[in-house]
């Protein structure tokens, strides 16, 4: 799938089939998860993958937001671990961790499977919850839970282009958003 | 560009020649940037976009990590406007900010442009700076600039994928890596 397509068609996909996702889809979406850029390329983040049934059910029961999960054949929790920055990396691991779930996102999508990012940090109680489900070590911070699946729903692109967003040179100076939209393009040329 | 393949071969590129960028592509890599999620779909990103080269020289001189700024024709501040946030997503903006850089990088590399992410929040005297510079009112907060023109340095892909990053259920249990490692694969079939 083209890169522009996936980005512009990627939804969040909260509803899944009965399937589970095969191990190699599972690496693919992980390899591009860890192609992502990182503060002084530290790569700070740790994956955990759950395909437990009781595992998996067990989050939407404290985090009523993460629902997609009921029926979601896999769950990846993203984490950041901080053991693994350097001091002039120090509190980016959130943008670095966000930066490889939307590869992660995109890649599944491309792929032919539906995820939807399910938000924990920084909320202190389901940063708690997840880290005690599965165990991980005081260091290792729950960012987000992935769903993930092929999807029984499907959802048309939605355009989120908002010109006035757009500023030009110095906020007091007005948008750029303007002048863009004058001449809409299609393709990268 | 395929998907996986601008994931993958994507790298930050830090020189560039003495090209602009059109206006066309300014505006595809910024609709690619607002097509990422955000938390409660809020959006709550602004971009300012500079070309005025005595404003993007600013930079580099009180943050020496944005030296390739140096010969960027262009540099887009990434921010997080604090008023767009509804009570149940407050505190992600900086998730869905990220998302939407990232976004914007696949999306330049796609385009045959190169960028990199230069990183400033949460360190405090580089979000002041830059707030400053292109005065930014005190809600909108720049995360990062990333700097962005037609490349002068190519950069092979890398391999990130490190199996022992992929835990399986419960941190302790040990890491899927090895059962994924064993079936290399190369597309998402």
């Amino acid at each position: 799938m083209d890169t522009l397509t996936a980005i512009h068609t990627r939804r969040s996909i909260r509803r899944y089939i009965d399937q589970p996702v095969p191990d190699a889809l599972v690496e693919r979406i992980l390899r591009a998860a860890m192609a992502a850029p990182s503060a002084c390329n530290q790569q700070p983040w740790e994956f955990v993958v759950i395909d437990a049934p009781d595992l998996i059910q067990e989050i939407p029961r404290f985090n009523p937001a993460a629902a997609p999960l009921e029926t979601a054949p896999l769950a990846i929790v993203v984490c950041g671990n901080l053991q693994r920055q350097v001091p002039l990396a120090e509190g980016f691991w959130v943008q670095d961790c966000s930066a490889a779930i939307q590869n992660l996102l995109l890649a599944a999508h491309a792929c032919g499977l539906g995820a939807v990012w399910l938000g924990g940090y920084p909320l202190q109680s389901l940063v708690d919850m997840v880290q005690k489900l599965v165990g991980l070590p005081e260091d290792v911070i729950p960012l987000a839970v992935i769903a993930v699946g092929y999807p029984s729903e499907t959802k048309e692109a939605e355009d989120r282009f908002k010109p006035a967003r757009i500023h030009h040179n110095r906020w007091s100076e007005g948008t750029l958003g303007k002048e863009l939209e004058s001449g809409k393009i299609s393709d990268c040329s």
